[in-house]
């Protein structure tokens, strides 16, 4: 990786509008500008190039970030302490079972009281439909306000690790993966992608997955087509944002409930189970009200509902009415593998086999974005700090 | 924040006779002399002052910080981290539950065996009275004899992270809070401070903070007034330091079981909860006997105890009372606030809600009061090495 | 320590043949040479010299160190902690239990997930005979694979933190241990080492220590003896391995079933608890097939059968059958101390007390030693990049 290749990345970065992006929370992708979005990408190259070129990103002497996991996580939780390593910030874990906040504490306390040496916080809450961002957006008030009251020496920003509405991390590193497989973001345009509800002998999946991914997809002039059986809907709200997206950005978004007819010469198929919004929206109901009862009559309810739909898994047979019958198979993983993982699940055994290596390659990509959000939010003159990062020559690996 | 500020706050630490501190534990503040808990803030807030001028403290360039909390923390916990962060330590937490302690390793061994290459270890173990600050003691004792015996590279530095006698990152945190509140450590000479018990709906609460109070707080010449209902008595021990430091200093140290009586008057109250000695005593021993029934029954005792005293709550008719009806409402957080995280609680929420941003800057100190603590003790001419830092201007966000 | 000494010791390592050791996995210590085993000795004291010479060993500006501990520990998580730390590698924790591992994700999947900016994996997996090893094989594979495909823009090197077979960074830090106490590697020629088998009211120990020793001590020309009450048996292989390089070192490697034999006359003695590795076997597959009562069953037997064997005690009485009387006394710690831990143990408190400060000593190498396996995997010209750490003489402690 030479000098000259980092530097081409950084003039594409400097042509881009990314101011506003200057301790702005990474919350949801609609939030951001095209030329926002495009800024991500091509940082992330920017930090992928100088680590191949054992460059050290580390723009932070000292400072820390803060991880708050409100449900389990392997790849994101490793990207985002790979991340803050290379810029030089220390995890630390927020462990709620740890801190003291059974004891009264309220969301604008904890966070202020974590934030006071803190860069960034990033948050996982995804299981509670209406719930997680909601947190989020009172973390992200908590230091303004913190800030703004001189309380902060430092207003930490958010990034959304995953939330009941959108996975930014995922879907940007799912669009990097696209970009990187296809050539060129402009290759993307008119470009199908199918995605996909699927069978998972498991219930209650997060839509931010689905809803990250029409949300983000619609903005590079693809076809988005979007399919599940009927029940499987997701939030209104997001399906608007797809279709105005699609109609700003010149590609398509359209509904199906036949997984065969969105794979119908389709580029890129993305088959992944989630539960239905308004289970969801009862499960939370329930969850509040303690209705233990309740929960575990839904479980089974929702069980029976998904195991009528066996047939919505990702098959070579199915891969097969693709575009050329090789379609780039996409997961967030993990996946349930029919046969490996459970019975019968979102994809066989022989496509995922087919499409392991892509999809680690896929999951690659998180640190990279990640990295990238955080140094928008961080630094006001992105490419003048990556230049000199670049020219200051320092070494990753002595 | 400019370099001359700095170079003063340096100026004024060198007037100081801190030298003991070298390699000293910080257990307890009445083991230190008036100019060394002097030193502590001066070098606190030259490290403010560094931070806010974006220059990087970091002396250790590699080297790790243990913590072990036998209790839970939020606060204490990030602002340990924050503070070993910023000097350049990387924390490793030892928990207990995953190491093998259970598996027959004594306070020797383990406190040995996680200090082969440990520059400081923070502790909070607050739960049992006798039981936390004698613990710290056998670990001091433990790495003294490990660094004497040639075992240890470095005799590792222990700071206190609240025990059942004293909460000294707290205390002095919370006097650094004044300094700045009030203008200059001078200014607080003459000021009313009422360390008041208030209500609480849990039970067992330690008596460190406010026996961290009257012992620190007495030492500034200021009026400082105990108030708790009859049974919540403190330790004896840390009462005689109160009343020896206030003649030292020049101030008073009184009691009384009124808490109007306290509030009256007063520049600064503390009202908080805290669990009777003797019944903490009781407690103790019951949990050596394994006595369930008598722990349950003693609970049950201690709740009544504390309903008797429901009226002891911080409210705007209390602070009507105070110095021009606006005394300095203090907590070391997280409080019991009435109608917010309990019907009945410490403070009022209108009393808590007018001094929230002044109680989040309150525990703002707590980093740079605990990084103090360490710089002191790991080198032995703290003045030359800030002068060092200061003049290296390496900075901190590049 | 001078700088003169630390050349000597690059010089001396300048002479060994350690180039296959790049990239190499330290899972087994007869998977390396004995110029590779004498390179990591060389590196450790080289490490060791440079950190009392207050030199940085830091040689990652950023990269991250994964630990995957599925058993307890103290001493090898802390040891992996500092070596990492020490190299300027940031610890981040696989705790199985907050990963999405149950949630269907393979070891081939984990490992590349974790590894996008790992430079070493760390892996406790002792528990089940059979397995552990076994595990990290598949690890290695994985991210071999993983780098092969260009999943991973690095390879990261595996260290193994004790598994069913060996227990490599414990062996090697005794082995270091032994060479300090006399003098040098070729002072021990000729010594008697008596591996014992000792008796503990637990059962399952593992049988990665005493196999790690016999496996290791036995290529430096010493006189090996395993003694053990019958039933209690190693691996097969690894006494194989052992009778081979006794006969390559010139030393001897024999059994006994007496421990008064095996510590008659003996210069080093290293009594130990540890399960039968027949009984391990049939421990492995009823846990395999969730067998809970059969489990329970063969606790029972094992205790009862360890409890025919208390006398296995290292007590004063059995120290004056060892060469004057005053052999080294060794163990990988926590001890059964008879007394202290337990009724009845391995060691009587008397002997454990004695050689306490040499115990800890012993323990202390370990984050040398892994930090040199690291070193050694990770750099392809050892030598020459210790001659620059130490050239540019970059103080660890400003």
């Amino acid at each position: 990786m030479d000098k000259k290749s980092i530097e081409e990345s950084i003039s594409a970065l400097d042509m881009l509008d990314c101011q506003g992006m200057f301790l702005k929370d990474f919350l949801l992708t609609w939030d951001f500008s095209d030329d926002q979005i495009q800024a991500v990408f091509q940082v992330a190259e920017v930090f992928r190039k100088m680590r191949l070129a054992n460059l050290s990103a580390k723009v932070f002497e000292s400072g820390l970030a803060i991880s708050l996991f409100r449900d389990n996580s392997t790849r994101t939780r490793f990207s985002f302490a790979s991340a803050c390593n290379m810029l030089g910030l220390e995890l630390q874990d927020l462990d709620e079972g740890k801190s003291q906040i059974a004891h009264g504490e309220t969301v604008r306390e904890t966070a202020n009281m974590i934030s006071f040496m803190a860069e960034v916080i990033g948050i996982r809450d995804d299981m509670y439909i209406g719930k997680g961002n909601t947190y989020m957006r009172q973390v992200a008030e908590a230091v303004q306000a913190g800030y703004d009251a001189g309380i902060l020496e430092q207003r930490p920003t958010l990034v959304n690790l995953q939330c009941d509405i959108d996975h930014p991390t995922q879907s940007m590193a799912d669009a990097m993966h696209l970009i990187k497989y296809f050539g060129a973001k402009e290759k993307l345009e008119g470009k199908k992608i199918a995605m996909s509800w699927a069978y998972s002998p498991s219930y209650g999946k997060p839509l931010s997955v689905p809803q990250g991914i029409i949300g983000l997809m619609t903005r590079f002039g693809m076809d988005v087509v979007l399919a599940h059986p009927e029940g499987y809907e997701l939030m209104p709200e997001v399906e608007e944002i797809a279709l105005k997206n699609a109609h700003t950005a010149g590609g398509s978004f359209s509904k199906t409930h036949s997984m065969e007819e969105a794979f119908e010469g389709a580029d890129i198929v993305y088959p992944k189970s989630w539960a239905p919004f308004e289970a969801m929206e009862k499960r939370t109901e329930l969850y509040g009200r303690g209705d233990i009862e309740g929960i575990k009559a839904l479980e089974k309810e929702l069980l029976a509902q998904n195991a009528e739909f066996k047939n919505w898994e990702c098959n070579e047979q199915l891969m097969q009415k693709t575009n050329g019958g090789d379609a780039l198979y996409m997961h967030c993983l993990p996946a349930d593998i029919s046969g490996v993982s459970c019975n019968r699940g979102e994809v066989s055994a022989q496509v995922f086999e087919r499409y392991r290596d892509l999809l680690y390659k896929q999951a690659g990509y998180k640190p990279y974005i990640i990295a990238a959000m955080i140094f928008l939010a961080r630094f006001s003159n992105p490419g003048r700090k990556l230049t000199e990062l670049a020219e200051a020559g320092k070494k990753r690996v002595h």
